[in-house]
């Protein structure tokens, strides 16, 4: 095979043809496959007429990227993932910026601190989850969360935190028995928010928003409106006045857990959810045309199809009248005060028309296990509206790379998921 | 929503921007949804070294474009895809390039020929299956093979069939007990071919061959090297006098068919063949530029997911072991002249170790119909190689759009597939 030279080429690289812009938006929806991106265009379809519109996500399309880590599995997990899209570097599942060696691999946000920019991140998951962790840490593993967290406030640039504004979920890991974080930034000048009104209150970086105790609540049970673009907004808010520009990482990190649960409503919901936040970081760059939006996946989740077991048809409609998670139906159903209520939630909930044994094995099921009971909604769900699914884990499909605003047509082809980091590390470079 | 304004637009047309390219060269893998172009890749990869080698596919990577035809069910069949691929307008799932009122639809070749320009069709199915048929001839149903048959000879254009070369299978539709085509073919000067060796003897177009019954033999199990490549070369050769410039679409075909029976090592070798005929086909505009090539496929077949059962791992050696079709495997298994010598083969043709029960369950199978014992076989293969399938039918999955030479950035982005033969016969109708 060819040698890898691209270390080598950059560092040959001739004069540089590219007009670097000062902000970058970087958009990564966990387990967000290809088919993802159709599936959510036909669901917001109208069917009464004949063209299906395209979505922002089809309007943002330039082209492809790889996702296989560095190991012999060619299936990623989000760890290795983003340490890829947050370093140009693979590394293997687990990952946090870390190479096989267990050394750290310098993050395009520790460069961008490095070089005076302001950095934010924004995750619908706990902030130190592996997709943000990657652009602030460095782990042998996504697991220990309590380190990463450490990490954010202890690994210094300059005397500074990596991170200026940082908007998710998380006091469980940053309020603990042994280490009050949130204190410690607060007494380092960062402004607070732990609830939803305290976050429009924010008036200025460096600032931390935990909105909840891990992940905040799914967009399908959540009453919360719009919850990624109300973060996405703040967060662009808080980094426009920044003096060299700023690196913005927002994650849709849902969209993956609800492809672990094989939850295509759950999904769907949160599909919907970073739609928006894209439609806010797109106008925010038609109003500053000095940055680059980059939209990508890490990789897919579930083995998604539109269309199973043999029919020509998928039933967006169907996933449409769904109202809450899988998780939450199955806590619905349990927590019933008797079968005929059970039943009479299961149609609130579903709209979904059962057959008399599949009625029967629903209410035998509700006698067993939430896991059990979640599962067996899921599969319904999946089997009226004709979804597929393969696994509970990812697999090594490629994912689509938007972009938008300057330099876009940088993300155009087939591309490896280093060379979007790659990239946007060299905008980062012309730093200013 | 919008109106479609599709046709106004066109009529609309500002002066051309575009340098029509005088050849066109348009491949369809059936069935190639995304995923199999990632799994020929890492089949394709060096283990022993990191990055992954870009394939041919990668190289030539320009965008991506939706399959839905004109119904509400968002799966298409592969004759709606080819009449969207063959003529720019959707239609129904079964449609053969008519309209849902069974009114025909002009194809790009149709227009070709009557711009003078010489087409040729190549297919590794029998050469009147769907997606060749869609760009000949037109029919209600794709079922009517000898309607279709009859079509390529009878629907003239200026007097003339529409193809003037045409190479695959499918004498059973050609050479019939009511009806001889290939006689008639002949009276009307077509020189013809019905094996291998008669092929590379083809001197001139125009040309017929029909190199099998119905489809040409899968390639896993075919003595042919590079089946598709050959046919591509040799419709290549025929093409190239032709005066006004020529179109030719090369469909690999049985990607699809693998696809259907969730048979990944049949899938791959397909995938190969079709490589290998994209090879040709680049290589032939590198010598003549007036050629865009434009790859793409109809949809995705079989729901097909790198990394199953909740996996993170994908075994490309596990697939590339096997050494026949699943039907072959089938065929041969049913053919042992004992349990022993069953298990031998199964050995021989897989390098797949089976646990004891599966070993039991095999032989079991092998007593029963060979279409049980097919499904085993290749649900064996998916599970030790971690191959995911949702379906034996299709799915709604987006497809890439490949594209080299003239005006290949042209299919650069997200796109509907209408807009390829839209593009494409802009280009013809500036044939001079």
């Amino acid at each position: 095979m060819r040698r890898h030279l691209l270390s080598l080429s950059l560092l040959l690289a001739p004069a540089l043809t590219f007009s670097a812009p000062n902000n970058i938006i970087y958009m990564i929806g966990d387990g967000m496959g290809p088919a993802y991106l159709a599936a959510y265009r036909y669901m917001q379809d109208d069917p009464a007429t004949k063209p299906v519109e395209n979505t922002i996500f089809d309007e943002l399309w330039q082209g492809m990227a790889t996702t296989y880590p560095d190991d012999d599995t060619y299936v990623t997990d989000s760890a290795a993932g983003a340490t890829a899209l947050a370093t140009g570097f693979k590394s293997y599942n687990g990952a946090i910026s870390v190479n096989r060696q267990h050394i750290p691999i310098g993050t395009m946000m520790q460069l961008a601190k490095k070089l005076g920019k302001t950095n934010g991140i924004v995750a619908s998951s706990q902030i130190n989850h592996a997709t943000p962790a990657s652009f602030l840490a460095h782990n042998k593993s996504r697991r220990n969360y309590n380190e990463i967290a450490d990490m954010y406030l202890d690994y210094r640039i300059d005397g500074k935190p990596v991170a200026d504004v940082m908007l998710g979920g998380g006091t469980q890991y940053f309020v603990r028995d042994d280490r009050n974080l949130v204190s410690e930034f607060k007494q380092m000048g960062y402004q607070y928010a732990d609830n939803w009104q305290q976050l429009s209150a924010l008036t200025a970086a460096p600032a931390l928003a935990l909105l909840a105790e891990t992940g905040l609540p799914a967009v399908l049970n959540s009453e919360q409106d719009s919850q990624l673009a109300t973060l996405t907004t703040k967060a662009l808010q808080l980094l426009t006045p920044a003096k060299k520009g700023f690196v913005l990482m927002v994650e849709g990190s849902q969209i993956d857990w609800c492809g672990h649960d094989n939850d295509i409503a759950c999904a769907m919901a949160e599909m919907h959810d970073f739609a928006k936040a894209i439609a806010v970081a797109k106008a925010y760059v038609d109003k500053h045309p000095d940055t680059i939006l980059v939209i990508t996946a890490d990789h897919e989740t579930g083995g998604m199809s539109l269309g199973a077991a043999g029919e020509y048809l998928w039933l967006p409609k169907v996933v449409g009248n769904v109202k809450a998670t899988g998780r939450s139906i199955a806590q619905q159903l349990k927590k019933a005060e008797s079968d005929a209520a059970a039943l009479a939630l299961w149609a609130e909930l579903t709209s979904i028309t059962l057959t008399d044994d599949e009625l029967k094995q629903l209410l035998a099921t509700r006698q067993q296990d939430e896991t059990t009971l979640r599962k067996l909604s899921n599969q319904l769900v999946a089997k009226y509206s004709y979804t597929g699914w393969t696994t509970g884990g990812h697999t090594a499909a490629d994912v689509a790379v938007l972009a938008y605003g300057k330099e876009a047509k940088a993300f155009a082809g087939f591309q490896d998921n280093t060379q979007i980091a790659k990239k946007l590390m060299q905008y980062i470079q012309q730093t200013k």
